[in-house]
């Protein structure tokens, strides 16, 4: 996932991180009829998955060692060739490499002659990795003792996402080994640039033979191990959209400040693009930072519904304050609102966050410079109805009529929010899986952060999206990234349950009313 | 010195940006008698100074092969011995290593018997440097050619300033070596620390002896190598007092924003440091950052005198006004002003400069955090009579006033303006000294850039202070520095006539009405 997850290391973060992230309600509030599915087969699939179990493990190690990174164009044909490669051996058919103005794209399909069919979404790219960091190499991918969780592999797309991932594979191996057909058609796609925020996969989905093959599916989901510390999972009905974008304020293209730095006793007399970058910021958000006050931002935005509303006060009612704060280290929510309100303002609001700030000298001590440039990292969560395009278009308004014209917005990325009914067949099959194999589900209305879930939600395909899976693993984004295949920590499933958890998944959807 | 000069390499730059600093008006102002000074023993001397020429130079070369960076804390000690031991080899006794509660400082005593005494301000540290950068390696010294110009020394130091100082020690050396005491007593001090604002220059004059020494001077200057491209010299008669500080929002000081990075989609309940660096940022100036806005700001700002402007105005009417703007890349002064306004304005304006914004991620690409710490570097330039305690305390008050009491100023170092009076025997008996030698020369009322004379001018000293000296060089503080040892360009001073610049410079002193 793009940045579900933290950028700092360590178990406990990551894990009120995710807390921090969802507004759900205990999965007992469902029907406990669901609870009592169970999938056919079982024995025979599970028997078959223990046998696989050691090449299993094997093959998420050899994955990690070829590492995709979009960034640094690195592995990029050879990722999406393994990935070719992976799906084949598996069972797809009509497997190809798809091609975009990036980096290319796999699509794949597996006819079971079912009546439903389930849209598959992956990413074969990692985020980068400094070694240095690591207590284990990150692409040498070993298996490591984490304590309090037990064994795990250890390396980079751990979790993110090549173990999860792989670990569907798993099950539709499992499933073939066993003889069983799965009991739903299979569309698959992947994509290589998920970590830069995905700005060619509309292109993979508007070809029309896969947006056709998508159009089919009951929804789409990225596997994932979705499994907090304490055992529970989330699932989650939707995911703010995310654009990430740098602001610059320049000489060059200001026509006024210089267009190299200058010497710094020269303020006097030339104008500086780093003033007036900081000039600029400063209309785009009131409340010190908390509130979008680009001209129109709030057009679209549609105020969370009762029942969203009623989810977040939920999950906060439920959740440790102290612990998230302590976390964070923070000592105040925004506004000095309590909890209940925090989280659902969570929930409700789009941002305008300084990822960054970097321009003229930012080395120790000083440097007597009048820069020419000045750059505010900058990303945008939107909400529902928010889209990316629109987003764009109005910071770029705002700064016209701002008076600011020759400052540039450089979008690298992004996409709109992502929504999903909550009584669609994906959600519902899903907590049915959860609540057969007796997993504590907590319902998210919205994620904060940012997956590119809208590409199947939106139009054309309008199609319900989210992830799904058991297992646990932290370190996304950060050094030292684990996927536990073999926990000691109860209520945590380890690689075979969570092989497991996708038949049982499969299994509810071919069967949901 | 501190940073009169350019930060950026390039021979063209730092000549027009010289002239940016100055606003001056022509020798030929002065008083037609004194061009016709000349100095006793002249041709004893200067067969002494062409007899010692290549020592001198490679006393040069030695000394730049010893780096003193105060930032790096690199050969300090070994900087302090070996400027001390320069010293009395030229015949400066009394000689001592200052201690301070930073790096040492050196200070000597030469009784010449003479009825006037003269103070000499050095500095033994260098500016840091990076060999990859350098066409010809930094700290090897070696001797190069320059288009243009001729043969140079080339290193870091080179002009700034260990070649004009030993070019002045060298000075002392022939008329040594001649057999001719110089004309005026000479105290002697010199720091360490110029390069990193001078933060314990002070402690070394508030040592009584020291003090009373330099209470009995006439005068104090630094060796400067002078000459514009076109040979041209300027007299200052002051400098903008500098302050070097950073302005800190961290969430740790704060309380409100996180104490580590977090996920950057917790904007809407997390408070933002990097926000509120930006807005607190936005407070301190108007005009697009082109006028301080720090509440009582102007209160002892005095405006230039008609003199001074008078003389502004006259360099800017020589100026080539195309030229400046060419190199420094503008297209436009502020405010669209002319300029003759500039170069006033240049002149009377205190700033409120970016130097640098760092905070959060600063690498390519974005990473979707939220930042706890974001950083502006900034630099004050301090006009008469702004002192730097002022300043600070104004500073620290307007944040205070403003709201952000939990923002830090961290000043590294700075000090308040110099002024030197046009009438005074130092300024004087510099004027008649470049008119003895038929050097064209402009007054600069004051320079936008800045160095620590106010530890001179101002109270309890009061003395008057300035630079002096005839040569040519560049590349201060930027790769490539260099010093013209043998020129071939018209109207600029080898190192034989920069010596005998300084000789003369003595004579004038000593004979001045």
């Amino acid at each position: 996932m793009t940045d579900h997850s933290d950028s700092q290391s360590g178990t406990t973060r990551r894990d009120v991180l995710r807390a921090s992230m969802m507004a759900g309600a205990a999965a007992s509030l469902w029907p406990a009829s669901m609870a009592l599915a169970t999938s056919p087969h079982h024995d025979a699939i599970r028997a078959a998955a223990l046998a696989n179990r050691e090449a299993d493990i094997a093959r998420i190690q050899d994955w990690i060692r070829l590492p995709s990174i979009a960034a640094e164009n690195l592995n990029m044909p050879d990722g999406a060739e393994y990935m070719a490669e992976m799906i084949r051996e598996v069972g797809f058919t009509d497997v190809e490499i798809v091609a975009t103005d990036g980096h290319p794209g796999v699509f794949g399909l597996m006819d079971n002659g079912a009546e439903r069919t389930l849209g598959i979404y992956f990413m074969y790219d990692v985020k980068q990795f400094d070694p240095s960091e690591w207590r284990s190499h990150p692409i040498e991918a070993h298996i490591v003792e984490v304590d309090g969780f037990g064994r795990a592999i250890m390396g980079r797309g751990a979790v993110n996402q090549k173990g999860p991932e792989a670990t569907f594979l798993a099950a539709l191996r499992a499933m073939r080994d066993a003889g069983v057909a799965p009991p739903v058609n299979l569309v698959f796609v992947a994509e290589g640039e998920e970590e830069i925020a995905s700005p060619n996969f509309h292109q993979i989905l508007a070809r029309p033979h896969i947006r056709d093959a998508f159009a089919r599916a009951e929804g789409v989901f990225m596997p994932s191990a979705s499994q907090g510390a304490n055992g529970e999972v989330t699932v989650n009905l939707g995911a703010k959209g995310a654009v990430e974008l740098e602001i610059v304020s320049s000489g060059e293209s200001w026509g006024r400040g210089p267009t190299h730095d200058i010497h710094s006793s020269l303020n006097p007399i030339v104008d500086s693009p780093a003033w007036r970058l900081v000039n600029a910021l400063n209309t785009l958000t009131t409340d010190m930072g908390n509130r979008p006050a680009v001209d129109g931002w709030y057009e679209n935005v549609r105020a969370l519904t009762d029942r969203e509303r009623a989810l977040a006060v939920g999950w906060a009612r439920r959740a440790d304050e102290t612990a998230l704060m302590s976390a964070l280290g923070v000592s105040h929510w925004v506004d000095d609102m309590d909890f209940e309100d925090a989280i659902v303002r969570l929930a409700q609001e789009p941002s305008i966050n300084i990822q960054g700030l970097v321009g003229g000298y930012t080395g120790p001590g000083g440097k007597t410079i009048l820069p020419h440039r000045a750059v505010a990292k900058i990303d945008l969560r939107l909400v529902p109805n928010q889209t990316r395009e629109e987003a764009e278009r109005k910071l770029r308004a705002h700064l016209d009529a701002a008076g600011y014209p020759d400052i540039e917005v450089n979008v690298s990325g992004g996409y709109g929010p992502t929504e999903t009914a909550e009584d669609s067949r994906l959600i519902q099959s899903q907590l049915a899986a959860y609540s057969a194999l007796g997993v504590e589900t907590a319902i998210n209305p919205r994620v904060a952060g940012s997956w590119p879930g809208v590409t199947f939600t939106a139009p054309p395909l309008s199609k319900p999206a989210g992830h799904f899976g058991m297992g646990y693993g932290t370190g996304a984004h950060a050094p030292n990234e684990y996927f536990v295949i073999e926990p000691t920590r109860e209520g945590i499933a380890g690689i075979t349950d969570a092989t497991m958890s996708y038949v049982e998944m499969l299994y509810q959807l071919a069967s949901a009313a």
